[in-house]
């Protein structure tokens, strides 16, 4: 009986490690592998040959690890190129000293990229190895599933931080603006999601290319309406020209030296410039959105650790390679949210973002629809029963800091 | 039978609506007063005449107070100067006119000042009127008490996303810096916290003067022993000569013209100006630290409750005015934390700031002492049961906003 190898890639999620835990605990319900192997750091530590052997751990410690945030075994931005034969030669020869046949990799668009070029090397080179992805991001960008693990609890930390600053910031009479920036890259769905709140009076996207002018008159419209304006900015908003908005306004008039910082400090002292209002308070929700163990969505935690466990499950078929798990919407008799479960040929994820519907989004920087907010609202259902101690909910001791 | 006023003033937290829930109930349990009227904005709007009548919430609204961050009523930064007779003298009028004996002033530091100049002037003018304060406050810093409500709840959310950011950060092999930064004023209760965690390298508190060269070798240190190093500072530390380290080294030079921001985002720049890593991440935790109603301390919530009870039980007695409810620290038999609730004098409440102990603070940066950390870690303990609505916390509409 052969060995499985599994990995981390990317930016960390809440639940990466709830995936983790799937492909841990299948193996001890039917152990199809003699070894469960972690890659440490990614493809990284396994071109170095650091793995940690997780295939016994206690059911108390799967419990620990699916509410631990963050990646359990560290993570990499390595990028296996194709046509690095050295890379994949030393991949390959590591996973034949360990008796390695399958390697499961959880990550975003690169990695299931990877998954794809190894599985061809393989093919090409006619090593047995086979190779399987588990997609995560909190940006939500992956094509053909309908949302990606990570996501949903990303969005409903946001959304909890979204309301509980509204509130904060609502039981102020004095003139002032309140500006929200998320993580999300290029793709709008984390910060389009602080909408589910009902608390977000403009919304800036990166679908969207930011019209200063138009923008300003619709703040100066909230504030005349309403006395308050609540503004949720997406890291990689930018103007028609493909400036970043972070790098503000002096950058993309062609003065490169004035970056100022994030988003959502720019946007705030556009505002405060425009003579709108004299001042303003920044919430960049940075790390915080994306490694929110204190925030888990059931739905979240529930749908990474079953792709883990369905990854494992499939690969009991000798033929299951170069293919990636997800999750499809679909609905019960009662027309509640389900998940359906799939695999699909990994180069169909590759290397192709996702963005946040331009058909949900409202004109003049109004929010999203109705269809929007009824796709986000299951994802965030649910809280799973945390273990606490000491007021903190328990983790487990990362793998790579053993 | 008259009636009672509360108000709420100052920074929100994510339990000062459970203090207000505790006078609305105790009055449920014992009418003491016909009506309990909460007046809007703070001062301001009891100075406008702006009151909302509280006095028949349902039990449900008030497990819903409970759990709803920020100031339910609105709040104000106004303060009441001694010698403004015509403020005392047209909010004795509004009191008068409602038939209003006694108000409860929610508050801070400067709030129990307030408490006291009216009761003062009342005593002094010959009018019936009485005046209780109930403390609350995110920064810690109030005298005679053992904490202040809202404070554990601050640091709980403090320290859980310390330790989330934490594990982030520990994912990666990169060189790079973290900064988390919270806010807190001059005292540094709320930053020293986030030690509780067991993540943080080096603490930066205004209750030591900034050493700019002392702390940049034992970031160094931290890199050369761990290759990490996770930074905590308060939005309140500064220099020798009182330059605020968010006013940046140029300010601390004298070229006051280079505010960068806040203290984390200099502290980061400061770390890589000096060669030591390339990069660093700041996480400024802002207004999410202090409105985590998703984050509530168990012990945080109830005492707040309770206090709001005392404050009204107490006011049954026609002497009591011009005194604060508190709590202070005892242990029951098992040696386990345990509150006992007092009142004292508002003057010997008011304008003083309670700073962390200089005795629980380890030199060169390196943290809080054994006994600091006793301290913490029963105020943070247990979780309140949330009332969950579409996967967020259910609040109750603020009333400055019905």
């Amino acid at each position: 009986m052969g060995n499985c190898l599994v990995a981390q890639s990317g930016g960390p999620t809440a639940v990466i490690n709830a995936s983790l835990a799937g492909v841990i605990r299948a193996n001890q319900l039917n152990p199809l592998y003699e070894h469960v192997y972690g890659g440490l750091y990614g493809i990284e530590g396994v071109l170095d040959d650091k793995l940690y052997d997780l295939t016994n751990l206690s059911g108390h410690e799967i419990d620990l690890l699916k509410q631990t945030p963050s990646s359990a075994l560290g993570t990499c931005r390595y990028k296996l190129k194709r046509g690095n034969d050295t890379d994949f030669e030393r991949l390959v020869s590591v996973m034949n000293k360990r008796d390695i046949e399958v390697m499961f990799y959880i990550g975003g668009n690169d990695s299931m990229d990877t998954v794809d070029a190894l599985s061809e090397w393989a093919r090409e080179h006619n090593t047995p190895q086979r190779f399987i992805g588990i997609p995560k991001t909190v940006d939500n960008d992956l094509v053909n599933v309908d949302h990606c693990p990570g996501f949903p609890s990303a969005a409903k930390i946001a959304c909890q931080i979204t309301h509980a600053t509204y509130l904060d910031y609502a039981a102020y009479t004095r003139p002032e603006v309140f500006v929200l920036e998320t993580m999300g890259r290029d793709a709008g769905w984390l910060a389009a999601s602080c909408c589910v709140s009902g608390d977000v009076d403009l919304l800036v996207l990166p679908e969207i290319d930011f019209d200063q002018d138009k923008f300003l008159t619709e703040v100066k419209k909230k504030f005349d309406e309403k006395g308050e304006c609540y503004i949720v900015v997406s890291e990689g908003a930018h103007y028609a020209d493909g400036t970043y908005v972070s790098a503000g306004p002096s950058a993309h008039d062609g003065f490169a030296h004035a970056v100022l910082g994030g988003a959502g400090a720019v946007i705030k002292q556009m505002i405060i410039d425009a003579g709108i209002v004299p001042r303003g308070i920044v919430q960049d929700l940075s790390r915080a959105a994306r490694s929110s163990n204190f925030a888990q969505s059931l739905v979240d935690v529930t749908e990474a650790y079953e792709l883990g466990m369905s990854a494992h499950m499939r690969s009991g078929n000798p033929e299951f390679t170069a293919h990636v798990v997800g999750v499809k919407r679909t609905t019960d008799a009662t027309g509640a949210y389900s998940a359906q479960f799939f695999a699909g040929p990994a180069q169909e994820f590759a290397n192709v973002v996702k963005h946040f519907p331009t058909e949900w989004i409202l004109p003049d920087y109004q929010g999203i629809t109705e269809e929007a907010i009824a796709y986000y609202k299951p994802l965030i259902t649910g809280e799973p029963k945390l273990i606490y101690k000491d007021g903190l909910p328990e983790t487990i001791i990362p793998f790579n800091k053993r």
